[in-house]
């Protein structure tokens, strides 16, 4: 049993604790060990701690606090770049990645490396919390961190000492997210059941309320991920991934 | 230090053992743990042990032997439809979702849940190996496994008793990959030194000899990941992104 996997909490307020470099390139390592396809390794990891570029990085996370408090940003991106960059110099065809599939594969691999970091920042007493917000600004991430085009970013994980403790994050039942040999398709009746516990929690019900929303569901879809903001981050992450070369 | 980590393998051979239910269950509950965006879980894991339907998929991923072999197939799938349906069920706007982004989000819980799921198998005594061939047959594996639309398989895990026991696969000097700060250009002569080791491997050398290829980057864009392939297999994922729901 991998202790860390079970223990995860996202950790949103950081102590000014700086990271010891040894247990950077620790968490460095985890990350490059993770599998990735064809062991091309088309991801790149930019690790961020100077406090200017947080700052300018703070608004593309909606200005969340612990981006500026933490000492560490870790921003994965799909990367082929570097490996086109060794294809042209070996004079093999590079334009053989300038492809939805190829973001795709680069994505899977910098997301695999990302959790491996996860878990070995943990191992190593850290907090961390992932950035969902990092595709919906990937254009200015890409400004500020100087990416060249074959590079999107695709997440971002927040790393230091936590300075709360919080309790373990409710999930549905397993047998929500799990499929026996083949999909099983959900009744109305199933689906009620799955979602009561989550949505009798207290918390839930808070949101509710602060919202001024019937239920959960329309907390989720009027107020913390609506069609007028998904549909315009999905037209600019789209147009991110012509602009760096990935719809070719 | 997570040792899972620091340990793993892909392995593509399979001793004909069964996996205990309960080593699944415990699989799947740290997928389940996995971070997710706001806590909304997006994703489904199809458990296929079946026999025929194993036989189904191996077209899909290119008859690798070890997916009729190893006696569990773990199916990461992107998947607002649960999600979705709940919405429905509560009256809020379940067209939310129907976007690009929505996909990107739901693939990057998929992910981050497969990441777990590996190294809790492997933690278990298991071998594991992923499968890139899911997101180029995803059309194929949505019929065979019944995903419904707001589904797409995005990572396919082979999950088994290990039947070889490969050496640690050789990766690019973490100096490739880690970035200071912001994105560090490469020189053509930095780009030669950091695959300088990958390319003057001996399984390296016997690949670019047995393909009649100049150099190990010709192997890659001539023979593994082609531009026609990767061209053909782009435009069928974004079929298969329209198709369920995820680009309007």
């Amino acid at each position: 049993m991998v202790q860390e996997i079970f223990n995860h909490r996202s950790i949103r307020k950081y102590k000014p604790d700086q990271v010891n470099p040894e247990i950077i390139d620790k968490i460095l390592e985890a990350a490059s060990r993770a599998p990735t396809t064809g062991n091309m390794q088309v991801y790149s990891i930019v690790v961020t701690t100077d406090a200017q570029i947080k700052e300018q990085l703070s608004p593309c996370h909606f200005n969340q606090a612990m981006v500026k408090q933490a000492p560490v940003l870790l921003t994965f991106c799909a990367d082929f770049n570097r490996f086109k960059q060794w294809c042209r110099i070996r004079n093999a065809n590079h334009k053989a990645y300038n492809n939805f599939l190829s973001f795709v594969t680069a994505a899977i691999d910098a997301l695999l490396a990302a959790q491996n970091a996860c878990l070995e920042a943990e191992s190593n007493g850290l907090g961390t919390c992932y950035l969902g917000t990092t595709t919906y600004t990937a254009s200015r991430i890409i400004e500020i961190l100087k990416l060249p085009r074959g590079v999107v970013p695709v997440t971002t994980l927040v790393i230091g000492y936590a300075d709360e403790n919080p309790s373990l994050t409710d999930r549905l039942p397993i047998r929500a997210i799990a499929h026996s040999e083949t999909y099983n398709p959900y009744s109305d009746t199933e689906i009620e059941a799955l979602y009561a516990e989550k949505e009798n929690r207290d918390d839930s019900k808070k949101f509710v309320a602060e919202n001024n929303k019937e239920n959960l569901a329309q907390v989720f879809t009027d107020v913390r991920y609506t069609e007028k903001d998904n549909q315009h981050f999905s037209e600019t992450l789209l147009e991110v991934l012509r602009n760096q070369g990935f719809m070719q």
